[in-house]
């Protein structure tokens, strides 16, 4: 069997498994969901060996620490990867949800009821851990799944992917609602992303290689994951201390994440009792300063941002630095720069932060936190598939909700028109 | 200035527009909306002359009933327009709406509030009630809009173009925010649906032709209107007298619209005491039937009914007609069949109407109610820009919740990772 004619076939038992789990109910979700956490506990050594096997290979191979570090599932990880599936297993089930319910003057009641979507795609690099979270969050929502990473991570995401059909196993589900697509041919990723008889939408999680890719040639529907290029703006009124640590944190914490900072917007008139301070809590972490004009006046030392600068996602310790002069000159440029991800105001003044809030034009937009908390468990979603940068659909992280539609069910009494 | 670029220049503006646009009070949304309600009603007559012109010149050209009927824009459904326009400025405003509000244990308060897209983008055919109703939909949702008719509606999209001028001219909005393409040239099309750095999204709404170019050119976002290949089937327990009178309406109260009934299925044991009485009320009307064999058995003068009948949506007064087995057959061969748009039980058993509501995988289903309600002004959505038959985004009546997106606004006193 060709890989093309594997990926396919895979698609097919999880599309058709599929009509079964859309009408599963919910505590049987849940016990799979449970069961699958336990085994991920009970076998987090065998997981973890796997994992130090291909990062073995990739560092061999002279990968990036950037990807390194997203293919790098330790202990630690595979524990927070089980306490989510049990955050998933107690977050409410979307499925038969309804969020309007209406009777019309014609007699009619009209509902309209959360269903599933279907067959959920996703392609990724290293990420293994995507295995556990999408897995987990589309079964949650009704729908199956089948994903295909990238070959630096197969022996994990084999080890995860026989875990998922033991779970569903054990709890009387059909073991094809989740599929691990576990090869290195590259086939199977243009298979995946033309399969518009099998699936419904397409999840994408990896570099600009592999983006470009699934926006050229993707024939199926796809929630985008663009770059993040984050900004914070720290306000004329930002407590010096919460500014040094909400920037601090947003580059520091995991540089090489989507949701980390790139650009600092900082008001003239905190500028020269801000930046300093700021510019010693990141440098001392090891973060090169590029700055413009005026923030070199400040900080003569750093080198100096070009407009190239204010475009890229470094997803590494460099950090861009502007000075403005007003609220509306950081909106003006978050606005124009960001890619609409996440971006955070520091202040403490109550209408900058309503006006910042209301006039950003991004998925996420935070006062006075760190970028690191655009993310599904820490806004409430249990885990989440991603996050999205596109307007339509799903928005922000992905989580249960955004991984079904919904129908219109109408009950009468022999009306006509 | 080519018509590329006249596009262009419309698109530019309005999505400039809509940034003001979405800073507005409902107020201030709501008296524009009013602003043309009225003047609708005021210039009803110039109108309908318009509407009369092009309705005359289509018929010298020989364009076909059907679509002359979506082309008429006669006096009561000019009232009809404006009526809608009042209930759009009568429905709740839902930008800045939010679905989603919980503290988390970091303390970070988190909201999910709806925001405009931007710029929605239309091309159609016929239909030129649609300038009214989008417009006045994409304005209330916070949304600047631009609409390209078909050369065959050009006088009335034009005349009601001027209206929405008038009308946001008088209640102080840029009246760039409702924009009319006027122009015969077919390359207004290609450019509106290829313009990703103005466009948000773009509803077609037209023949097969118009939505195979737009599937296959398009590169900004769409709601997809496709064709309605809708059914009713009526259970083994009909009342007679509702199955006679829904299958009547549903096919015969306006055949040439994406709503309308295409296949009937009845059960066998229904058949013999229902099927004569429905085949007589449909052949009343010019209604010519076609048929399975048993469906021939019991109306044995009608023509037979191919595999090609089940996936036709004739859209005039044709129907074919089977007879199932039993409910599941009914929803299998729906599931099969059926364009996932409208389908429609017609029973007094409450298990069938929850296991036909549950399982069949449409848009919109109802019980004992005509295909005809598959509307957003009869779902209690006011009016519609049309009806998806996307699973993503938006499925079934597209009203101004579908027009928005959301934002997570996220609240915080300092937390970091």
């Amino acid at each position: 069997m060709s890989t093309a004619e594997m990926v396919k076939e895979q698609a097919r038992q999880a599309k058709k498994a599929s009509r079964q789990l859309a009408k599963a109910e919910t505590t049987q979700k849940n016990e799979a969901l449970q069961v699958m956490s336990r085994l991920v506990r009970e076998n987090a050594a065998r997981i973890a060996d796997a994992n130090e096997e291909d990062c073995r290979e990739a560092r061999e191979k002279g990968i990036g620490q950037n990807l390194l570090n997203r293919l790098s599932l330790d202990r630690p990880k595979i524990e927070q990867r089980a306490a989510a599936l049990d955050a998933i297993a107690a977050l409410p089930d979307p499925v038969g949800d309804t969020d309007y319910c209406i009777r019309r003057p014609s007699g009619l009641e009209v509902k309209r009821m959360r269903v599933p979507l279907g067959l959920v795609a996703a392609v990724f690099e290293a990420r293994p851990h995507v295995v556990v979270n999408m897995g987990g969050l589309c079964l949650k929502s009704g729908n199956a799944s089948i994903m295909r990473g990238g070959s630096e991570a197969l022996r994990t995401i084999r080890a995860l992917g026989e875990l998922w059909e033991k779970a569903l196993q054990e709890s009387g589900l059909p073991s094809a609602l989740v599929q691990v697509v576990a090869t290195a041919e590259r086939e199977a990723v243009n298979t995946l992303i033309t399969l518009d008889e099998y699936v419904d939408v397409l999840v994408p999680r990896g570099g600009k290689g592999l983006i470009t890719l699934v926006q050229e040639k993707a024939t199926v529907p796809i929630i985008k994951h663009f770059e993040g290029l984050n900004h914070v703006y720290i306000d004329e009124d930002a407590p010096r201390e919460i500014a040094v640590r909400v920037t601090h944190n947003s580059k520091v914490f995991m540089p090489e994440v989507c949701n980390a900072l790139e650009n600092l917007l900082v008001h003239e008139k905190a500028a020269p009792s801000h930046l300093p301070s700021v510019a010693e809590a990141l440098q001392a972490d090891g973060v090169r300063l590029k700055g413009c004009p005026r923030t070199r006046e400040i900080l003569p030392g750093i080198e100096e941002a070009t407009e190239e600068d204010w475009q890229t996602e470094y997803l590494d310790l460099v950090l861009a630095v502007k000075i403005v002069a007003s609220l509306q000159e950081a909106i003006d440029f978050i606005n124009r720069y960001s890619s609409h991800h996440t971006d955070v105001i520091v202040s403490d003044n109550y209408s900058s932060v309503k006006q910042f809030s209301r006039e950003v034009d991004s998925g996420v937009v935070l006062a006075n936190a760190s970028t690191m908390f655009n993310d599904g468990g820490e806004l409430g979603m249990g885990a989440e598939v991603g996050i999205s940068t596109d307007k339509l659909h799903a928005r922000g992280p992905v989580g249960l909700r955004d991984l079904t539609s919904y129908k219109y069910v109408v009950e009468g009494s022999g009306q006509i028109m």
